[in-house]
């Protein structure tokens, strides 16, 4: 197989996680016999810096010419006064909303050896395997009018039946390929839009009798994915609910620094980045845990070139890592050894 | 002192808890000579029961002659497959709209005794003593147009400069009695309302030295309630926000059955309710834990009364109770007794 992948490095850790990232691919590449080619470009604080732009044409066309886009992670305090057009989050709103990137996926998923970093306790985390799919490319994130004037502001949430029914068969799909359970969040005592969304889950259920489908509201699960996150398999909610409960999901493990993400669309295109930030406090230091990076190539290789084999060997290989008790600085425990960013990826390859 | 007080049982197990804090102030009014009038009036399903409406005239105006409000809880399975106008919720919705009552207060306060029935590692949760404020009659709660048709639905995020001032300084009173700390919530990186919420609170802070402030954005903040609690004391946010992180927030201590919370506007009125739902599944049976409802009526006799005292004896009683190893069902754990609703509410009459 022949793919062409932007690479977007970005800020602070990114370009030391993403080169990571990529040496996986690569040894992955050639063990099967596949040719990636790798295209780099810039996006957020760097492409500011850069061009003034965090989301350049010239990323953008290359993009548009690649079969999949790998990105580190953007932002840092160097641009956190800028007028908000000019700020690094800005390049990552538009390439989801370029490119109708319309669901993020967020698998969270218990790895036993690094239960003991999670604030819950064991036997709440340990079970621990769910889906966030997320609609990323509406609600409030993008609605109009949007406003502020020193008297009062104003910001809009809507949703097409369109957008909504699209994110929900994709949802269902995957609950299908999965455990067969879908909750479906909203503030449907509240909001026209989840009352919207509520009746096109009910509709869309009558095609997948095979998957047990609840409702739940936004509020009640944030406290359900504490006290009983094994109960969940696929969650489907919109945009900021999606942003909210990914976030708090994401540190029930103990893994915020292994939890990869794709944000796709209905075609093979995507985009693939770790759910961490661009933690500009330790960038250039080469103690960055890669693993969220590597993982998310991992998650590349299976949604959108459908390589379920090589997207396994990288999930073992990673696993096999953090059982032998190797992790990078964020991970160490008592009675294990930490790594650089350099290390640990070694270890992985050799896996 | 003589007060009058607007009693609402509401649903579920509403009345029962609602009974038990009554005795419970029944014995302060004895004990420090108050005289408290109650009014019993009807809100939620009842209502809709009763007059086909979750917010009667008549409880209105009982409200309106009145200086405080207990409510229990509403809602049940019986009226969730009515129309919006006639669900329980819009009781609670309008009620808070009517009086204005645009400052909740939630505290959230590990009790020792009940760290075991946390998710969280007894660690993490151990020295969480958080108040969330959280804006009550703006955002996409009230906002209009908001609307629904079969294509598409509108909902409308609104907030004046004169509705944020006021939550903001009310958060910063509050942050100046407790430890001086505020956190304000916001998605500034995403939304215009969000970014009015962060200037107010820019200007504010310059009336408020003495408050240490800062700025977190909403799906940092609900990561960080799970993984550090114990750093926040004052957390002040919007409508929606504060409906999600107060939910999450009620249960890191393992003790969402004790959290009261309090609804208040700039005079002394106010309203005071258990953080917890209607429980319909339990109601009738004599079990549900009354001491949210017992701590709201703390709350009513601090905030709308100024009665410090006989505020701080209830709590005194009802930690009292736990440390001695007295719970109901809900927090029962080996090794403890377990009470029914109205044998614990005697413990802590005795106490
Ligand atoms: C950076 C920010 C705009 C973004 C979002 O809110 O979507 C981030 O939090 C995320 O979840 O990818
Ligand atoms: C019942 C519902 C409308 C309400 C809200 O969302 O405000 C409830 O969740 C609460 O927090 O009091």
């Amino acid at each position: 197989m022949e793919k062409i992948i932007t690479v977007l490095p970005g800020d602070g850790i990114g370009p030391e996680v993403v080169a990571s990232a990529v040496k996986v691919l690569q040894v992955i590449g050639k063990r099967f016999n596949h040719t990636f080619h790798l295209n780099y470009a810039a996006i957020g604080g760097a492409a500011i810096d850069q061009y003034n732009n965090p989301l350049p044409e010239e990323t953008i066309a290359m993009c548009e010419a690649s079969d999949a886009i790998l990105l580190g992670a953007v932002g840092g305090p160097k641009w956190d006064n800028n007028p908000p057009a000019l700020r690094p989050e800005k390049g990552l709103l538009k390439i989801r909303k370029h490119f109708d990137l319309f669901a993020n996926l967020r698998p969270v998923k218990a790895f036993p050896s690094l239960l003991a970093s999670s604030p819950l306790k064991r036997e709440v985390a340990e079970n621990v395997d769910l889906m966030i799919v997320r609609e990323l490319t509406g609600g409030l994130y993008f609605g109009e009018p949007r406003k502020k004037t020193d008297a009062g502001a104003i910001d809009t949430c809507v949703y097409s039946r369109e957008e909504i029914e699209r994110i929900v068969e994709n949802a269902f799909e995957l609950a299908r390929l999965r455990r067969g359970k879908l909750c479906s969040v909203d503030k449907a005592n509240v909001l026209d839009t989840s009352r919207l969304w509520r009746e096109i889950v009910e509709e869309k259920k009558k095609q997948y009798p095979d998957v047990e489908t609840e409702h739940n509201l936004v509020d009640s699960v944030a406290m359900k994915l504490i006290t009983n996150p094994g109960h969940y398999d696929v969650i489907v909610t919109e945009n900021l609910f999606g942003d909210i409960l990914s976030d708090e999901a994401s540190v029930i493990t103990g893994s915020l620094g292994v939890l990869p993400s794709a944000s796709i669309r209905g075609d093979n295109f995507g985009l693939y980045e770790p759910v961490h930030g661009s933690a500009p406090e330790i960038a250039g230091q080469g103690v960055a845990n890669p693993a969220a990076t590597i993982l998310s190539v991992a998650m590349m290789l299976q949604y959108s070139f459908g390589l379920k084999e090589e997207a396994a060997e990288i999930e073992r290989a990673v696993a096999a890592v953090f059982e032998d008790g190797y992790y990078t600085a964020d991970l160490a425990q008592e009675h294990t050894r930490t790594l650089t960013t350099e290390e640990w990826t070694e270890k992985v390859l050799n896996e």
